[in-house]
């Protein structure tokens, strides 16, 4: 269920005809008829299965390795391991595109000499069937020698830890110094202080890492693959050895990544058997292999001190967090960052004061989740914020309106907010449509919580980032866009598609998109970051307006008007004021082909570039926007067994403008579903670094029985720097969800749970603490 | 073997590293490890197996086709026919892309009433396998009504003939009226008037006509195909009733086209069958579909009539030429136009007199060939100049001197050629090269003949050819080229990755082309009408040429020199007058890529464009340049048994530029053995329509036994309209051969044959009647 609320036009003159319309995706027809076909669905003649020997202990030293046996076991084709990698390396950096120096090249491809968590690869085989790889891999002998772990960050910060990476396990940290926290805290009449905690979760994507590799007669390596990310055909080339012109990734619809396929997953392994062999190489993960194959969200621990005015103004903030890193760096310098930026949430404060670091444990690597960093940030911001409410004796909502950035403000890193800040508008159009209160209900006590946030959309603005998309209409009026853009679900190709077609006059269905190659698709970047319609978007918004104007200037010297008299819609090209006077647009491409008018256009969209922020000060832009919304949900706690049941949840966000409303609404609902997972009920448990929960089974996920009927409000304040004023919305729907979810509860049973998830055994805890 | 002899240089100071080197193409390794997947190597799981049923006779009308039996058979999944097809129609033009009125849409995918030629296609099957799919056009049921039928163009243009096509038989003509003829005629001292015919051929390509189809979950028609054109989407889509964008030819390296698979051969019977079963489709030719599965070389009867002056100068020149555009339109009138143009050959002829014409008949369809009729008016002008010779006593290259065309003089059509001439030191070197001549023996008669020619490279001027190619460095220094050609053997492919590689300062091997898919690299046009290098080629070039300029721009400030002091190879990029001064490539790259320094770059190339010629003169602009080279040969005749050897095969080109010496090498080899067969045992019979060679062991191609060693000279102009000045050579290195294997044999004999092939028996023949 979804409403959209249109605010104030930039460009008012502007009327949509595609663009706005809730059409059906043009990637429904393949999914609901059970046609597409994901990267799992392919095979190839003559083709191997792959598996991948991991290490059962956490930190180790793999002594040795023997795979004789296996190598002898009937249809082995291969079996790898550091003997013949010779500690190659798998970077695992999304900046290597700009050619910045790698965060991270320490995780060899397979174990050299250290194990540093728990499933760290030790060895591929590749068979002529799953079941003799899966026997090859019980064949393969190893001594691991066990080494003395960390699995708690704030441990492996002690003097004496192990190390796990570096000198100090430190693998980034970042600070904000901004104002003066000092005087702040000194003018604040009351100072709220409290920690909150964050846990490991799992992306838990339907469809789990695959994919299958050839060696074509070039010595190109084919990876048809299951990715966000295609360009990672980069280190993928480094990895294995080969130029990397030699590598091309062709991705497929993803059947959910979540960030969780934004790193490299079974590409190298793929690559390396298919090249050792020959032969075509399909590696598809079980469920185990998947909780094992790719790094998890951070957790943070992150205590805040907050100083307000008895008014509810805020005066200083000094927020301390530590994240879990795990055995090695991948994206936690990123993760941390957009932590710190996103640290004192979506609210004006002068003086701010932010210390950030990542620690390595011997825990499961972490890396890039849906609104990495900022949703672990809005956890507890928006937690203290209810805190202080509570504390303050104002009101939730109020006190939150009391602080909202409005534009123009400076954020924490320093740099004046420019799009429209709707916080206020989405926070209480969501409370507002939770309704009338349910009651209670004997042992049934029920709660209303709301969160605030902000979050980014874009890559980091020192990037570079830029995304390159071709728009083509053809002799018969159908529309062509090329973009390498990865669809992970979210309709990034359909929305793309839905900007041509509106520009060009044509039908959604109209539009043919050709994208995620590599080698032949014009590079659009990674699909993380919220950054594809962003990014891509402008990308084929520009194109297409290159080859409307080309054409519409052709058109108004056909029907002898001024240009800027003539408009394109349903296939026709016609005199705006006298729309009888038209043509087809096939026509209208027909003379244009005659005369040699260029029927099409590539176009590099690039974000705004910056210098890195001050490392003394964390001042500096980060990031191309940000976008601003709201979550407000009702829940019922049964106070017996502690069971949180979500009763309703909504999610307001202004996304600047809506590409197509039933996408935009599919985001939220399903960012209100994870981020209800994510605050009460899933958790991956590492004792001593080793996971106890590898199944569904035990890793509990919301099913379509645990969730209620979601409410999605789009408000558009058409102020973004996407496609025609949109903002990003891919992650921001999720970030606001936990902490809603968390304040409800604590509204619920008048005492909150500081660590994630609020499993009934914490719920009925706190309440016995409560009555005691 | 072959020699390069480089002349004046356009840019004097250009010095190549790349270009200009005879390196193993970038396809050598696939295909000479058999590792090349051909169309014909690709293969799907639940493919099915297409067949063609064809008319046996030539001329008839279709009363009844019943098809239950077939449908019955066990295996079989599909049988379309007239029923199913509602008289769609097969289009065949190439300026559709142009949006150009199409020349001819007149064939119906499958016939719908009327037969026209022996072969065309009735219906289709797909079935489990070939066996059944053949079983099951055993079953197909027809009645075919004999019709009267025309064979010969002469009788088809006769008052009351059978009508094949449009109202009188003539599907295309052109006049040229240039100078006074009258004048020049009555101002000759010598007029020489004869006829020379040519026949019947097939292009005789090892790979026959393949291709695979499927649909994919978007609807989208996939096609793997041999082919020339793979921008034959269009009209495929056409055929089918699909949007354009909704059809995909994905192109393989091609095992040889020579125009004949510039038209749709299988393309439409798979997409038919395809969306007709929703299931994969394959249709691969048996030689003897290919017989009558595609157009073969227009036959032409010429009739010239040439005054000259005693001294050998020509006063004028008329010539009437008639070809057999057989049953169906296709490419005739570009055909014709192209032995218009190229009427008089490459000599200065001011007053010209050209009528030309191409007449339906019931015979098998002509369309292009290699030198599409310039290779036919070679065979006239060529002859004829030798037969001019020897009545004015003059040395025949002598009178090919006094004639040949001088820069600056106007061609055929009016135009001045712009280009460099060098006809006559392509001849003398040509014919030098044939060394000291081999003495007669007995009967065996020895005999040298000389050819030269004109020959346009690049499309019609009217038809805005244009190109897209798109390249960029990666982070490693390697390149990318992206460009829906096709190679169709020659070497497209490498000669691109060539330019690139000098551009770009890297090694051949460091480059990789992606190329020949419709619908994700940028779209390059045909591999036809020599148009390759010379379209895609400056694409290349210029694409290449922009991230050059910006590459050594950036290392121009980083060793703070003068942008122009640096220059790029090996790998390295350096200033030029301290080598020692340098900096890796892939390290430029990374400082590039830090700062959004764009590394790639998409340029379309266009032709030059003009209006068409004027229809009552012929004369305009009709190519952007020509070619100009000939062929010396030696022969020995056995005056006995009529059989002509080859001794010696020279042909001398110049190319502009040669890209790569050894393609340019292998072409004018190729073309010595095409023309070869041409001159002396190729020939399609058609009885009555009825063709009576469909085998190899019928037709007779030139094999390694029948072949002296060629000699190819490149000489090196530098004037040509393509990158670095380069020339085409694809179609030119034929055109000469035959006719100067003509002029050897009557050399030899003393006798003229008129019509090709010559045959023992028509050597033999001629000996009777001149011992008469």
């Amino acid at each position: 269920m979804s409403e959209t609320i249109a605010g104030s036009r930039r460009g008012a003159n502007v009327e949509f005809r595609q663009v706005g319309m809730a059409l059906p995706r043009i990637d429904a027809p393949g999914k609901s008829h059970g046609k597409t076909r994901y990267a799992g669905d392919h095979v190839m003649p003559n083709m191997l299965h792959a598996k991948v020997l991991r290490s059962p202990l956490a930190s180790a030293r793999l002594r040795r390795i023997d795979v004789s046996k296996a190598r002898e076991l009937p249809g082995v084709a291969c079996v790898l391991t550091r003997e013949e990698l010779s500690g190659r390396l798998a970077p695992t950096d999304i900046a290597g595109q700009t050619g910045r120096k790698r965060l991270a090249t320490d995780q060899p491809i397979l174990v050299n000499d250290r194990v540093r968590y728990q499933g760290e690869p030790m060895a591929l085989v590749a068979a002529e069937t799953v079941v003799i790889a899966e026997r090859a891999l019980e064949l393969i002998e190893f001594d691991l020698e066990p080494l003395p772990g960390v699995y708690d960050p704030f441990d492996a910060l002690k003097p004496g830890a192990p190390i796990v990476q570096g000198t100090d396990n430190v693998v980034a940290k970042y600070k904000v110094r901004k104002g003066d926290t000092e005087a702040g805290f000194a003018a604040a009449d009351v100072i709220i202080e409290n920690t909150y905690c964050t846990q490991f979760i799992e992306h838990a994507f339907l469809e789990p890492e695959v994919g299958l590799a050839w060696v074509d007669e070039n010595e190109v390596i084919n990876i048809r693959v299951s990715t966000q990310v295609i360009e990672h055909f980069r280190f993928i080339a480094d990895a294995v050895g080969v130029p990397h012109n030699k590598v091309r990734i062709l991705g497929s619809l993803v059947g959910g990544g979540f960030g969780g396929k934004e790193d490299v997953t079974v590409e190298i392994y793929l690559a390396l058997l298919a090249k050792a062999t020959n032969r075509p190489v399909r590696l598809c993960y079980t469920r185990e292999d998947s909780f094992f194959g790719h790094g998890k969200r951070h957790p943070f621990t992150l205590t805040h001190r907050t100083g307000f005015t008895r008014q509810g103004k805020i005066t200083a903030w000094k927020v301390d967090m530590t994240a879990d890193a795990g055995g090695y760096v991948f994206l936690s310098p990123y993760v941390l960052l957009y932590a710190t930026v996103a640290a004192p949430g979506p609210y004006r404060v002068d003086n701010l004061h932010v210390d950030a670091r990542a620690v390595a444990t011997n825990n499961m690597f972490t890396s890039a989740f849906r609104g990495f960093g900022a949703a672990q940030a809005c956890i507890a911001h928006e937690q203290q914020m209810d805190e202080a409410a509570k504390t303050l004796g104002i009101d939730r909502l109020e006190l939150r309106r009391r602080n909202f950035l409005r534009t123009g403000d400076l954020i924490a890193t320093g740099v004046p907010i420019e799009s429209a800040v709707w916080s206020d508008e989405c926070m209480t159009r969501a409370w507002e449509a939770l309704g009338e209160r349910t009651p209670d209900d004997g042992p049934i006590k029920i709660g209303r919580g709301v969160a605030a946030y902000q979050q980014s959309y874009g890559r980091i603005t020192w990037l570079h980032d830029t995304s390159e998309a071709w728009v083509g209409i053809e002799m018969d009026g159908t529309v062509v866009v090329r973009s390498g853009v990865t669809d992970i679900g979210a309709g990034q190709v359909s929305a793309l598609a839905q900007i041509a077609a509106e520009l060009l006059g044509v039908h959604l269905t109209d539009v043919a998109v050709y994208n995620s190659d590599s080698s032949t698709t014009p590079l659009a970047g990674t699909t993380t970051a919220t950054r594809a319609l962003y990014m891509t978007g402008n990308a084929v918004r520009l194109a297409a307006e290159a080859v409307r104007e080309r054409l519409l200037r052709r058109a108004a010297q056909e029907f002898e008007v001024a240009h800027g008299k003539v408009d394109m819609a349903d296939n026709r090209v016609f005199v705006a004021d006298h729309p009888e006077r038209s043509m087809a647009l096939k026509d209208l491409v027909a003379v244009c082909a005659s005369e040699g008018v260029h029927r099409s256009e590539l176009v590099m969209f690039r974000a705004p570039f910056t210098g890195e922020i001050d490392p003394e000060t964390g001042q500096g832009r980060v990031h191309p926007d940000y976008t601003y919304g709201a979550q407000a949900v009702e829940v019922a706690v049964d106070t017996g067994t502690g069971e949180v049941t979500v009763l309703k949840s909504v999610g307001a966000h202004d996304v600047g403008l809506a590409i197509n409303p039933d996408a935009v609404a599919g985001q939220i609902e399903g960012g209100a579903a994870q981020g209800q997972g994510y605050a009460l009920s899933e958790e991956l448990r590492y004792e001593q670094g080793q996971l106890t929960s590898t199944s569904f089974s035990e890793y509990l996920i919301p099913t379509a029985m645990d969730v209620p009927e979601y409410k999605a409000i789009i408000l558009e304040s058409r102020s973004g720097v996407g496609p025609f004023g949109a903002k990003g919305i891919g992650e921001p729907a999720l970030t606001p969800v936990a902490p809603a979810i968390a304040n409800a509860v604590a509204d619920a049973i008048g005492v909150r749970i500081f660590d994630l998830p609020i499993t009934p055994e914490k719920v009925v805890n706190a309440l016995q603490r409560l009555g005691n």
